[in-house]
């Protein structure tokens, strides 16, 4: 599939789930096995300290490798698991979550997920994720 | 600490993040090393198909065992890292996060959580998680 | 399966597998979604401080989720992934691994591992793992 | 310090786990947060398929870990917790685990590693990983 469509297809998506819409997540960019979601930092999002609270980040993190593993396995997947690490606390403007696919299969992909937050125009990792996107029981590829 | 005073203060900490409440999260019990936190399920928190989004299961995850491993920690600390599995898909009326320290150090315990959905008065486990909790470099245990 | 024949079979497996033999690998119990497996712990299986290597304790902590996993989806199985993590040092006479199946479906087994040591009676939790068993792609439950 | 010496000390230091040398691993290169390990693959270390044990895999992950980490962190660590995915069957003459720190602090590192086994001169990934590598208390920088 073109990108450019591709990407729209995973915009209309994203539209579509009422807790990504909430947050205020946007797709940025969508090929196959990769993909770059972000998620503007408002004050809605924070926790007690003015950091990002980390459920925002681990959000991030799962929905990206989600749609990463889910280009690479033909859309109907879901997270089966994942693992995150925070490095720092994210401060900033934007969260950046980039995730591609180290692996995939027939029925799941391994995909593995940076978060950074920009602030004043720069990039800061603040957590890596990695974890196994699996295709939804009875849906084949051409779904 | 008296354990009614240590869930007021437990209540009164969540109130203090801006997503927690947005989720509308609720803490039901909280004890040394143990937690209980709640998230009623509202259309906001799904995603395309009806289901609680794994962000926010990840979140209930993620805030349980931070409490779990606050209390064992005297309370100046973040989650470090965790792994979460996905079970079954959350449909019902409530999340429900249980998380207890299975070991717990001078800087770091360790935690687990299972997370239950609430669904006609039965609780079905969709999520099972584990994950390091660390107290918050320069902060004494009397913070 | 009667128990004993159960835990017969899994001995036998565990015979075939030439790096279980090399440790000295013992399997103990063996159940419906439970297993105990034991590692006598000798100098071979150390690190430079004395403490048994980590490796091992994940090592046996990987292969009980194996059997926990096995028996619950019917032996075809591979461990799809897991995480650990460590507690203390595992110094003592024995390694113990229990592991548990915590949901099991169709395809995978979500299992958890508690590894303890023996050191003069007592057992001290020194690691917990969880993890996910996978039936191998084109067995049966026959099998 | 000079990559060459760097190298001899981590080999030295290898050559006091006796795990280590009872699987034959090597260190083959190793920098300021980067480690290559190697494993040949003997007969000792398969599983009842012919497979490389998953056990020696997360052995080869672990370790690997802990180099990149400890040249991080100055040396005196441990693996506090990993997580690993296996992706195929390691069938081949070794297994190639390298890894790197993408974040150090200063009292933890956190790592990746790919494990790869090589088959008639190809590299193939089989496994990866994401840990946290910590100082061990009370050892200064400077051990």
């Amino acid at each position: 599939m073109d990108e450019t469509l591709l990407l729209q297809k995973g915009q209309a998506f994203l539209a579509l789930q009422p807790f990504s819409v909430l947050i205020g997540a946007e797709l940025h960019a969508l090929s196959l096995g990769r993909c770059e979601l972000q998620v503007p930092i408002t004050p809605n999002i924070l926790q007690q300290n003015g950091f990002v609270h980390g459920g925002v980040v681990s959000y991030a993190a799962d929905n990206a490798l989600t749609y990463a593993g889910g280009t690479a396995l033909d859309w109907a997947v879901v997270t089966s698991e994942f693992k995150i690490n925070y490095l720092r606390p994210a401060v900033g403007e934007r969260l950046i979550a980039r995730a591609e696919a180290v692996h995939a299969g027939k029925s799941q992909a391994v995909c593995r997920c940076d978060v950074f937050v920009l602030v004043d125009g720069q990039e800061k990792l603040c957590a890596v994720a990695q974890g196994t996107i699996v295709r939804l029981p009875g849906k084949s590829s051409a779904t």
